[in-house]
């Protein structure tokens, strides 16, 4: 039957009762009075005017909710559908509530046994919030507790700040580890408050990072031998926002620079090209700590977002973990956050460590939609006698976060074991249809030789390659002097290049494969490489396995700050007056728009603490796409 | 450019090399010798009829694979899409392999140090298939080394065995707990085989459920200066079946029955019910250890379901995990599995055991579907003094499933905590559009107030309760002889059945809102309850507050056989030689196309161990609607 609406006036309508009914009574807003609102059945007989039974129905409506922002629209959505909010759903059609992770620098969470805390108008900004409503005649909420609750896990990753009445900055920590349960006061009148939400860690592969709160109301028992009983209870679910990486096809927005005296060439390069492409330097100062492999190493951008507030942070995987004191925290810009994630197995060639991923930019293929990219993890690949991998600890991070499924490379062929030594990523200036919409850069032995090939046969074998390098800089890298001819006359450097070739067209297979890459969306850059024992270990870790390094400074190593490329120097052998691996580059960059400046630094790239040094760290813009809006 | 397909004949085309062009080669097949196939591209000036040059491009195909039943046929699919093997997908249009848990009873695992299984013939058909193919020139075959790998933490979760040459029922266990890598004898010509694959767990908070598993070839270095190199790696990933649980509403099977002397009158009728419903009896005896308690209350049938086979097992949560021979693995009918799940906090009071879970029947409502209904879990649901809860490995262990999404219910004011006292679900004999396919009945004692209200209006005030049960067994459970009259006037039980009756509508209102039931889907039982402190549990345990246990026998607690019921007798009081509570449950539940048979044994269901005793255990028909064609 249609549903007949009353409030304020009465609506009286007529219904047969030789067949049988439902009734169907809906309370549209809670009751100011005990026994405000009454329905009243009146049975008559066919015909008669007066009513020969009344039933009288009193009825008492008490709201109780707990509210948040579960439509994704910035706003609180009140009184929303319960299962709605128990339900989250993925997806630009779904729903439900997100939470940030405090990454606050400064923030040391909670200290032990204070319940209270500081948070100053822009920080209590960044957490997210939740409204609890409870409305009703005072004389029965007097009559009933009301509690804030979740489970003793959940408790553990998230925080609940009630705002103090008589300070607006000051707030009463109410749930968090160890207090999962929350006992408002003794109920006066009806309540509305807004609460302050914030995570503490991103989803693992111990947590899923879905966290709910339920706001209970328990009727309290007069008598002893009846217990107490739950009224209603209210629950809304968060989902903690995912950790997400940039790759170096998104804008550079902040450029951070380790200054040491040894590469300054490096340093002032950059600067220019930072300058050139609008984005802030921010220069950070070395950490002993970290023996010059913090930057680029062990530390990533990455950015993490809700609704109503994007938050950039450093993610950093540390050799050592007892750093509480770490210099680069307080050398970050205001409002840039910094999360530890400790890993276990973090040597030398450092295959645990944030260094060892790069992300894909988002792609599209075969129905598969990639709108955030996809995580690239550099691996040993197949079992291998010394094979090294990434520590389980932070794979699994990086799978937990769901919302950009990583692919795993072959990288441990590399003595970094480091993907950006033979690939490199640059997004289009121009995207067109049937283009991805970025380039990928690939080392491309064959093509160095080829090119060294070409020059030999115009006649300049006799070219030297490292002409402008010092001796003391030559030697202390383990190169020489060296000319085309002689060069190409090397068969051991020649086989060594032929299985780095095969190393690297494993990873082209695998990557066009996974991001649904083809063969024009593929620049192969002349790069060389030769086989060398692992340095800098210990010797007992000491192998016989030969590990790859780049002959000349890698061109694959490129700074990119959109069309602005800074490229390491090859010191390859100069024609008529230009280094030929210098103008093979610009041959295959420059007419696809990008403005390629050469860094001479040849001790920043090749030194054998070289790919330690490469101390630029960029913080880019954010992806377009919002994560709740995918699949995964 | 259209592509030229070329293999026994030489297709010739003609290309004008004025625009760039791509050529794409692709190998269509292996090899039988090296460079048996060869490319040649001849140049030609315009007009002219001789090639100015030529070159020639030979090619061997090496052919590796590892394929599986990706696209759940009950098939294995040969040389399937390479990034769909590795890529798991839900749902009707998805795709990936399937993985059966091995739950033979008399399975003890592999035997330490032991690397060979006999499987019968029957037995290997549990497992899933997984065929290698390596094909080329034996020549180059040889020089190459194949490998077949996963996790160390993937391989703790599933065994592969390879089939012996020699013995046709003997296997090698090449891959399992402590063994990742599997190195075949040395390669002399091409090779097909045939891999059986089988988990060894269900997926739990540790474990997602997927295993991937990787085929490698690697050519070994002729020259000790260069390191082996990998050709090609072909994955496959499987996901681990989860456990299902089958509602009431599905028809039973075979109906596993506890021979207690003491309860002779359930152990006849439900047997004479089973035969009436044509399934299979099978008898088991009590298990000293387990004090009567394990039928219903420690143990589920569930099933789990591959395209090539579908599995019932028992899920066992026992009180005590050490036994190992507990008699019920072997009084199971044949090819019906045996999982333990060991529970944590499993006391008198068992929440933390299966015995604490229901599953609906499928439901659908909002968009949202539930194909394979949803697993209700009794909860304490808000915090509250002497709370008891499911623990957290068996509730992680439920939601990893994925397939039943959980919702839990308020059942600790229960003395049980088990919801099969105020809830149960009831196939509909016959479904029409506009219905759910099912009927929940939920205790009523506002139901059976009424009920006993008319009687006494129609005068039969002074008839007594329990009027067929000896003295004795009403003074060992707590019951004492009582007519309608002393009942209704007894307000103290009223004041219990009025909490007992709050409780209830609780969990009726998120029964609606998480099943998206209706009012009419709900048919109300006459059922009431007392509060009574809990008992059976060491006087340290003991506390104040009050649970609730049946009045009479439990009405609810119904053992469903299709449209055949046997429901506990409740010896209420006589009218006109009929019981009235009886007369009332036919009343409501006959018209709806059910038999109901009254089960005449006050002991097995009121006795104070009685809820330990109810100990028939059904296993029933799995869903027609397989698991990875939902999408949770």
């Amino acid at each position: 039957m249609t549903p007949a609406t009353a409030k304020e006036e009465a609506v009286t309508t007529y219904h047969s009762l030789s067949n049988s009914k439902d009734v169907l009574m809906k309370m549209t807003s809670p009751a100011n009075a005990i026994d405000e609102d009454v329905v009243v059945v009146s049975y008559y007989r066919t015909n008669d005017e007066m009513p020969k039974a009344i039933a009288e129905l009193y009825l008492t409506g008490i709201a109780v909710s707990l509210d948040a922002d579960v439509y994704r629209s910035g706003q609180i959505e009140m009184a929303s559908d319960k299962w709605a909010k128990k339900n989250w759903v993925w997806g630009p059609s779904g729903w439900g509530a997100i939470l940030l992770v405090n990454c606050n620098p400064t923030d040391t969470g909670q200290a032990a046994g204070k319940t209270t805390k500081e948070f100053s108008p822009e920080e209590i900004k960044n957490l997210s919030q939740m409204v609890l409503t409870v409305q009703g005649p005072s004389r029965i909420l007097r009559k009933h507790r009301l509690v804030l609750h979740t489970s003793e896990e959940e408790a553990k990753r998230a925080r609940v700040y009630r705002p103090q009445e008589d300070d607006s900055n000051t707030f009463e920590l109410v749930l968090g580890p160890g207090q999962h349960t929350y006992n408002f006061p003794r109920l006066e009148s009806s309540l509305q408050e807004t609460l302050y939400v914030e995570a503490t860690e991103f989803p693992s592969a111990s947590f899923s990072g879905l966290i709910s709160f339920s706001l209970s109301l328990v009727k309290e028992s007069q008598d002893p031998l009846i217990p107490e009983s739950l009224v209603h209870k209210d629950t809304v679910v968060f989902r903690v926002a995912p950790c997400i990486f940039t790759p170096s096809t998104q804008m550079p927005l902040e450029v951070y620079l380790c200054r040491e005296l040894q590469v300054q060439g490096f340093v002032s390069t950059v600067m220019e090209l930072s300058e050139k492409s609008s984005c802030q330097l921010a220069s950070v100062y070395e950490d002993p700590n970290r023996l010059g492999r913090w930057l680029q190493d062990e530390m990533a951008f990455c950015y993490t977002q809700a609704p109503h507030k994007t938050v950039s942070l450093i993610l950093d995987t540390p050799r050592l973990v007892r750093l509480d004191d770490f210099p680069m925290k307080y050398s970050l810009s205001p409002r840039i956050g910094y999360m530890i994630q400790p890993t276990q197995d973090h040597r030398v060639a450092s295959m645990d460590s944030i260094g060892n991923l790069m992300v894909s930019p988002p792609v599209k293929f075969k129905e598969k939609e990639y709108p955030l990219g996809r995580i690239l993890i550099g691996s040993s690949f197949y079992p291998s006698k010394e094979g090294r991998d990434m520590g389980k600890d932070l794979r699994d991070f990086l799978y937990a976060q769901q919302v950009q499924a990583p692919v795993e490379l072959f990288s441990d062929w590399l003595m970094t074991g480091h993907m950006d030594e033979f690939m490199c990523f640059l997004p289009t200036p121009v995207k067109s249809e049937d283009e991805k919409g970025f380039w990928l850069l690939l080392a491309s032995p064959s093509s160095c030789y080829r090119l060294f090939q070409e020059k030999q046969k115009e006649g300049y074998g006799s070219m030297p390659l490292f002409e402008e390098v010092r001796e003391d800089q030559l030697l202390s890298n383990g190169r020489d002097s060296i000319t085309i001819n002689q060069l190409l006359a090397d068969e051991n450097l020649r086989k060594q290049n032929n299985y780095v070739e095969r190393c690297i067209n494993l990873n082209r297979h695998i990557l066009k494969q996974e991001l649904g890459l083809q063969d024009k969306d593929i620049i192969d850059v002349p790069q060389l490489f030769c086989l060398e024992q692992l340095t800098n270990v210990p010797s007992n870790q000491q192998t016989e396995k030969l590990y790859a390094r780049p002959y000349f400074p890698n061109l694959l190593q490129v700074t990119v700050m959109g069309k602005n490329l800074g490229i390491p120097k090859p010191f390859g052998p100069q024609i008529k007056g230009t280094c030929c691996l210098e103008e093979k580059v610009r041959q295959l960059l420059e007419p696809r728009g990008f403005q390629c400046t050469f860094i001479n630094d040849f001790d920043c790239y090749l030194t054998e603490i070289g790919d330690f040094c490469a101390c630029a760290n960029i913080r880019r813009v954010p992806f377009a796409h919002k994560w709740w809006r995918m699949v995964p």
